[in-house]
């Protein structure tokens, strides 16, 4: 765990809310899937960056996934982040519609990863996000 | 049809591969989710706005709530107006995704929506946006 | 003045404290300002996804600007739907950042407009956009 | 230096333009600076959360600032990661719009600081982020 993780991990522990509605175990799931969530967003935004400038064959169409990509990502880390309205229906069916976009994205991506080095990185974060986020969806289906 | 959702029809019409991958059916199905997403992103916005100052019972909940919809109509909307990178699968799990947090957000603003005109106008804007994700959905599923 | 402004325009009037901080002919240069970035947004949204899949020469400069300027003017618009937060130097700094970020992707799609009409659009929305921030900065000026 | 701030510099590395716009010197100090906006984001979100539900003296104001700020460093994160389109003039106006923003949002976390803890987590993070930006433009200006 790095530093910026242990930091969110210690405002979202400092919410009042916080212990009450989710056991330990839970905000360890979360607290991964937020950081996961970060990294793949970040790393799909360079990703879309570094297609959009290239003549690569299928360029323009990864740049376009990595870009939804980056919002879908960053909109679930911040649905993370606020455990005041969390509300179970949409949270789980926002990990659904994450997983589902991160994969389309990693496919793009892994397609030419032996010709982009961006491309590769970007398949890699795609794969840990989806599985910080299958993480968290069984963390609450036995909550 | 607003001055706003012509331009942007036009704008999206005049790309490329518009043509070719959508039928003038699911256009007008799209442009009317864009518009819709946008409106409710912003009525969410002012409205998360609004309850974060509101002493009301359960503002709190709401404001977080409002928040959380803002960011995911926003997301949905982008990726509607990037037609590069459209992938089905990606797309109806988001829209479904949109119309779970759009419920979500609905019934809270419902719930103080006599308190509240600001609620209430949110409440309009979330009803609206998951009847146009619905009708999107269905013009999908059908071509 | 469109149906999504109108509608926009009802929930910042709603709101407890907008009558008192700010004099009505403020908030008609804020809801123009408001339309203005919100129609930008959209049309870089568009402009830089169909850059990206473009191979006309500097489309990619292109594409990543209009990625910029869409989320420029987007937490540009933001920040003027939120009357509780409102800072009059943080609004100051961030019009001129809007200005400077909408000029630059003006420039940039106008350099091409005549290749593609989605970039002669894009210029366009730019420039509107540059005068709406303008106009709403004289107006906090003289207040 | 975290493991999220290796991986984002590894692609930012991997792509093709950085070595020949950018001294090294240069993409430190923006490394530097992605992170500080990173974290500020994120610890802006979850204090724009805590406040929306809290009922302390200004706690309306602190979680819309919180949100604007979250919004400007998100922006600011993301313009640093798109090389393609880097333009000197649109991105000095970011830095200091987002400087004055945390420095906005700081001293309004710092007056409540002793209350609640976010806050003072919040108020760190912004500090961080003003002089993370500070040290880019510094580097930016004798380039």
């Amino acid at each position: 765990m790095d530093d910026t993780m242990t930091r969110t991990m210690d405002m979202m522990m400092a919410m009042p809310m916080s212990g009450s509605t989710m056991s330990e175990m839970d905000m360890m799931a979360m607290q991964e899937c937020i950081e996961a969530c970060s990294a793949c967003s970040q790393a799909c935004t360079i990703s879309a960056d570094a297609m959009a400038g290239s003549d690569m064959d299928g360029a323009g169409r990864c740049s376009s996934m990595c870009s939804n990509c980056a919002d879908v990502t960053m909109t679930m880390m911040r649905m993370m982040m606020r455990p005041m309205g969390m509300d179970a229906m949409s949270m789980t069916a926002m990990l659904e519609a994450c997983i589902a976009m991160c994969r389309a994205c990693m496919e793009e991506c892994m397609s030419h990863a032996s010709m982009s080095e961006t491309c590769r990185l970007c398949a890699q974060a795609c794969e840990a996000c989806i599985a910080a986020c299958e993480k968290l969806m069984g963390s609450m289906a036995t909550a």
